[in-house]
């Protein structure tokens, strides 16, 4: 049988770890401590299912206006999928080509930009963040590194380190005549936003999600927002490739989301206060921890590995994750739990790390 | 704002319209004529909103074992997507190259798949169906046409003309070599299914939907059957592209429909009956009906230009699709519906071609 050349040359992405047993704490996907808005459970108990017998609105238009009201936008600068992961595969599509420059994001960030690259044989090229994990916007100059388009994850990921506004600008006024895709699949857990951006730039995409602040990770939905040519430009990919990528369930919870901001801003602003007293508790303890303006915490513990940190937390019953790779392999990183989790957590990483240097690891 | 050179080529699918605002009896998009099964409302009560907080099963394991227990295979024979489309989205870059002897499909199908092949860059030629609609088996040997595989919608769509299994027999046999798709979303409606082959032909790769037969095209998902290094395939693709396709409700609907067979069994049969019914009046009445395994029927009288027929049903509230092209625009396909809803578009469609042949129309 005979496959795709394409498809020898493919290492997929590796999600993190969906346990269907044991029972964890899990700290491993960056999935919200707190589930979604109670308006959620009115939206299924209110759904007829005997209307799951027609095909969604493909337009999703009851989302777009909901989202379009919320950002001052109109429904035409609101482009909605089955997650950002899937939206960002539009983008490859969309705006680059396999014989142009490359586009550029940093050595470390999502590790899903690489695996679209691979996708659709687009070239890319890694400029490394600076020694203390923030992006130098300077990089990202086409007169240091010609382009065809750029993505930053802000805040970034793993790091959870953001870029402030004028950092995302400085990349925008020099990359005029390219897309600048800015990833905010953390945005809410941290302030910094290109949203207010989008009227000015014709080149810049926002990219959003519903599984990290909108507790939705259930429901697979992502947004991007953006000017009209861009936002048509990936329709037409869309509707080259799946009429229909919402269904009529998650049109409706996450509408329903969106109009209960009161909710989400009170359980996203408690994660943050946990994750900033982590991080102080942490530092205390001796450990490295990356500035996050996410839900999560990239720390680390000199003299202590990583991936031993890691399996160690694993086998006490808490998952995190550990990335491979030269700049990320001494850290983990681990979401920010409730009170309770995180509370456990800290508390084990410390012993874990002490164990291991007085040799009892 | 640069575009990618491959936007500007691409014409994406146009998928029948969904109405909005008016209120039609709506016979364009080929969904089932019953609600799904009444078990699909038990999933939605029962489902605890909290849970969407966490990431989907990326393996949708549940409803994986629940099709390879229906069929007799193991889960590692089925692959999961949001809906049949999104497979055959990821059967191009699995199979298929750039470079290679084209992908052989019907010159009149499915309209999807050349957006596909445009859209990965691959070429396609079309073998003419026969005459008669039928597909000629004999077209689709290398001997032919040198190609880098098939697909063969069965029943085939517009035209609701299943190919005997014999002649997907026949068109395996002709490529062991390379993947032949039969893409079955009809195919519970009219009996014929290549299921049984799988195990003998390890080219073969059967695409099905949740949409048509199981009454649930709002929840997007379809499925696809064949032998492992086909499955495995598929994963690479969506795990390149988006690690969860499929949201943890339509899992549990999925899962929870397929295990419902009696009732599905029951109100496709009687779609099968009315189908056949209006084909016979149809036919009484002047019309050319093509013989249907779907849930459709072709139909075209001599004299009345489908494209008329299309906008005069359109104005009686009576939605239906018409297709450009020489060997379809005679025609137009209309959805089996209800008993009451097939009465009055058999009605309608009589009346208007009697108007049109006697001048009033």
């Amino acid at each position: 049988m005979k496959f795709s050349e394409l498809l020898k040359g493919l290492t997929p992405y590796t999600a993190g770890e969906q346990p269907k047993n044991k029972k964890y704490i899990k700290l491993n996907t960056n999935e919200n401590a707190y589930p979604p808005s109670p308006s959620v459970r009115g939206v299924l108990a209110a759904f007829d299912a005997d209307a799951l017998r027609l095909y969604p609105d493909p337009d999703a238009s009851e989302l777009k206006l909901t989202l379009a009201e919320r950002y001052g936008l109109s429904p035409e600068n609101i482009f909605t999928g089955n997650g950002s992961d899937e939206i960002l595969g539009f983008c490859f599509p969309a705006f680059f080509d396999r014989e142009s420059p490359p586009v550029l994001f940093p050595d470390v960030t999502y590790s899903f930009y690489p695996v679209y690259a691979a996708l659709y044989g687009i070239p890319y090229k890694t400029p490394p963040l600076r020694a203390d994990y923030t992006v130098d916007a300077a990089c990202y100059s086409p007169l240091v590194s010609p382009s065809q388009g750029v993505i930053i994850a802000n805040p970034n990921a793993p790091t959870g380190i953001a870029l402030p506004l004028y950092g995302i600008e400085e990349i925008l006024v020099q990359n005029r005549e390219t897309v600048v895709i800015v990833d905010e699949a953390y945005a809410e857990f941290g302030g910094v936003t290109a949203m207010p951006l989008i009227d000015e730039y014709d080149n810049l995409l926002v990219v959003r999600t519903f599984s990290k602040a909108y507790s939705l990770a259930g429901i697979r939905c992502g947004y991007a927002v953006g000017q009209k040519p861009l936002i048509d430009a990936l329709g037409v990919i869309k509707n080259s490739f799946n009429s229909y990528t919402l269904d009529s369930l998650t049109i409706k919870i996450a509408a329903a989301a969106c109009r209960d901001m009161e909710y989400y801003d009170m359980i996203n602003e408690r994660i943050a206060n946990i994750r900033d007293g982590a991080a102080r508790r942490l530092r205390a303890d001796g450990f490295t921890v990356l500035d996050s303006a996410a839900n999560f915490l990239f720390l680390k513990k000199d003299g202590v590995c990583g991936e031993r940190l890691f399996s160690a937390l694993k086998e006490r019953g808490i998952l995190t994750r550990h990335f491979k790779g030269s700049r990320t392999s001494d850290f983990i990183r681990a979401t920010v739990g409730t009170d309770t989790e995180t509370e456990v957590f800290c508390g084990a990483v410390k012993e874990i790390a002490d164990g291991i240097l007085h040799g009892k690891g």
